[in-house]
């Protein structure tokens, strides 16, 4: 059986595996106060070409714990954030923001994106209304990087949802769960840096991009969230052995291993893409990243499920349904072939 | 001046005000445990054909606070309340169902309405749904009577929703904030015992329709409410005087005073739709209760604020804009033939 | 029968009666934007020495909501509320604070007081426990004037609150739900503006003390209170026809009614106390305001109960037990006589 | 250095370590759906002696999330969790438990432990009270095994506060951060059947003890914890790959490792305590588990730090100050030796 379900099929990269096990027997005081999480700080910020002096690094270890307590403290009590109807705060996370309070504002999503001229629109129209007293006020403006649905902002997009946010005073800030296979996508002009530079905070994805588990949320502009330490502990989100993340992350920001998993795992969804493309097969979105999204016969999907095992993408339809096929790390350039010739 | 912003710009109806004066030196004991109360909440369950035995009544004083707590109730933890993207709970209470942890669901709005076939559809779509349980369930449906918009739904399609509701398993719930004029709406079908029947829980609007403040939830279904005393003072919803509300309530429910009061301001509002439409206005809607939305030229709108004050119904267009002016239990006929020759 | 179970037992005092009465069919906006509203703001910061510049009045409808909006704006995320055990936010609001997702930290009561050293105490050693970043940080303190049983703080208690207060850099804030009894407290040197000088929030009861409902809440330091009109319609607490208590509070602080009711009730308890003991009756609390707790043999509770409508305070005892007696606007010299005629 | 300042210094037992590492690239469904989790809830539900068709174990990352989601399960929105004031969920979790609405009820402690005669006290007196419906319900009591301080329960007084809470018709939930520990308590009487059987849910510690990181809910009553998958996803507490704590948990659970893991640390804590006994240091507490309290001059305190490893149990003293040394799986007899002659 080969897999393709998601990118958290699998535990660690092997060399983030072999970090855990070397530094295993070492003691470290807990909760993150330790010498490993500040040396991938450090790694971190560089990576992101932002100052220490300004900016900081924390980490939690899931996407939705890591989105509730960053938009809560983002967010004054009467405020909501602005996201795509596809964004994962609204679909998948049980009601997570709205567990800490806060509403989720949603706009139309172009392939899974926001437009900035949305974002835009809908912050003018809410202070022409005479009684936004009474409203929930737009605080602050989600997006993921990649989408939902793989796709990925160009850097002008970003810019525009950046300038958008800066002239109405609030946070931009990107869900970077699969960040890594976003910084590889086919044709992007955006960097590390360049998120770090337009976000006012995201988060970089460990779970699904190398790590056992872990997110670090990064920002340029540490004021943004006083009294952070407090509110990740009151939300559940403080790991006791707070190393675990540093250890995880400084080996994933040696050597650039975090882009290289990226690189790696995109470049086998591009041989998958255009060999299933080359085979006549339609794409339900043309995704630059990890998560592919072909329309396939069901018959042939009842075939593959002998040997390939994968998610349908939506409910099984009458002819043809779309399906998800999921790189990572860990896929192999002979899983995509065996897949191809499947195919 | 003549007055037609909304219907809560003066006190109580004159009825209402006298029983105030007429118990203000009476002593009871506080928080609703008094006999004024007990009269209220049986007179209620009386209008509605609602057995004392099964059925409640509990008042509180605003709308806003009256959906929050309900909601809060019916709904488990992880659970969300279907509603029209036009529902006064998604748009103007500034957060408060998010504030109770609880997301609102949204759908799209038909004049105002919710489609009992929306409703089932977005039911059918989320069971199938294989990770439905990392998704917020729609626990309970909102539907405002009449709605924002001033519509109103027909029996039949109250009996629509019931079912589909019933079929599911979840509580239909009916803000009834202007009541009193949807029960008086032009060529319905819909009486009170009629909503009682097919709401599982409704509130009853007393500060638009007569009453200084307070609104009354009933339920014809007790048990779907438990411990909701402790949860009414948990959200600061508890009257200390519960006794004006009892008063209140008990007046507007002897000798029809709360239809007397829908059934004036509506064949009022029924004057003016028709002299406007006789002159030329268009409708923005066709609505058959207290709120009319005419579209009126910015010119005439300059003219008209002089003699009448009216809120605009959205910003200012170039040239034309929609308005609306709102009838209740305080306008005079003298009132409406005044705008009518103005407009 | 005549009455002394509680201070909201009765409506309105007539004086404010009469104006909601006499302004009934004048039409006003609605929320409290309304020009009796800006009068009882005007006649409020006059009455608290506060410029109008730097302070600000909100109206609210009861205290347990009143509470838990102006702690949840005065609170970051992971604070909490430092209160005397007594503390009716800590007793008898069915958790209203905690609903908001704040903690209330409590020290133990004198006489139902906070004491200033205790306060200073807490503070001080929360900072030097070095894992206080993992705990609930202190963010305000809250005291009842009077407190629950009635006592007062003199001038210098209060000051010393200020004091510690300011030097935590958090704000006092003062639960006035009884307060015209509070100022009128035999042998008490505070004053509304001292109470308006030493609090940084406080509330100026309306519902226990001459309204239908309504409480005040005043700040000199406006700035304290961003966006509170927003964070009052989440929770709710927005009436809507708000002029009711502009009316009500422009009547109460119109030729010092306000001051007056409570020199009424209070000489009137004293008059009560002063009996009692003279009749040899002991006290188990010696309050200066309008509760009275007189200990009483339980055949003499059998016997009053035929005349008397009265509170235990507490379980009944075996031989003898604690009962509240309450005045208010509405007690009359007559009922004192009675009453004591029957002790 | 020797370390003794937790016991979430260092990573993984071993033997977990080499399950992880041995499973490292097997695929496996997200979530906790996978063939690990499932054997090791088999596993757990065996070595607590619970029927599978009854019982249930969920998996979650920390103590402090376990804590906030199960609570938050059982009680009711007015309800709150009875505590002793050294409670975890009462002072180190940030208000935790109060960020999803409730209070925590606190008892005075005795040696860390609560009594099930104060909690019968204290529930009979709740509902003696007429006022009750405006107050905080207890719904539930929280203890933990051990206790903050080290110490434990006697079966008999679990039994007690069992059925203390049986006739209350309220659940007990036990904290077992440390179970393993407790469980190796020195002359104790209770297993883990028993904390089984006498708690209605209560949860088993993996980070303190053994597991990189995880915590183990487990209960005999599964209709005690419904849609409890969606409740943990709304709070951020669903591991993506929750496989690994199912195979961390499994690996806990087979060869008694975690029963071995609390008895080798609890022999060497208990070494020490005898030996720092014999040199004539006075105890603070006498913990018969992983964390002694000892008394040590301040002198001796400064020598230790240039070898030791350990933490204040409070501020510094002026003469002589408590410490806390806190063994675990990863203690060395050696460790103990150097630091008994140190002492």
């Amino acid at each position: 059986m080969i897999y393709f379900d998601s990118d958290y099929m699998t535990g660690a990269h092997p060399d983030v595996l072999k970090s855990l096990t070397d530094t295993n027997m070492l003691h470290t005081v807990g909760y993150g106060n330790d010498e490993f999480t500040a040396k991938a700080k450090s790694l971190i910020l560089s990576a992101c070409s932002i100052d220490e002096k300004n900016g900081d690094v924390y980490f939690l270890e899931g996407g939705t714990q890591t989105n509730a307590v960053v938009i809560d403290r983002l967010l004054d009590c009467h405020q909501g954030v602005l996201a795509a109807d596809t964004a994962h705060i609204n679909v998948h996370e049980a009601g997570a923001i709205e567990a800490t309070g806060h509403k989720v504002l949603t706009l139309p999503s172009c392939n899974g994106k926001l437009r900035a001229n949305d974002v835009e629109e809908y912050i003018k129209t809410f202070y022409s209304d005479s009684t936004h007293h009474y409203m929930v006020e737009p605080g602050m403006v989600y997006i993921s990087y990649p989408t939902e649905l793989g796709t990925v902002y160009t850097r002008r997009e970003l810019e525009d949802l950046h300038d958008v946010c800066a002239k109405a005073g609030i946070p931009l800030y990107i869900d970077g769960a699969r960040l890594a296979y976003g910084l590889a996508a086919e044709g992007s002009d955006v960097t590390l840096p360049i998120i770090a530079a337009l976000a006012d905070i995201f988060y970089i994805g460990g779970t699904k991009c190398g790590a056992l588990m872990g997110e670090a949320v990064v920002t340029r502009r540490k004021e943004l969230l006083p009294r952070f330490v407090s509110l990740i502990k009151r939300r559940g989100a403080t790991l006791a052995k707070g190393r675990l993340l540093g250890v995880q992350f400084s080996t994933l920001f040696s050597d650039e291993l975090y882009l290289r998993i990226g690189a790696h795992a995109v470049a086998l969804a591009m041989k998958l893409k255009a060999g299933a493309v080359a085979k006549g097969y339609r794409l339900l979105i043309d995704s630059p990243t990890n998560q592919q999204f072909i329309i396939l016969p069901n018959k042939k999907i009842e075939e593959l499920r002998h040997n390939v095992s994968f998610e349908l993408w939506g409910p099984m339809q009458p002819d043809e349904t779309p399906v998800r096929f999921v790189t990572d790390w860990a896929t192999t350039t002979n899983d995509i072939d065996i897949l191809l010739n499947l195919l």
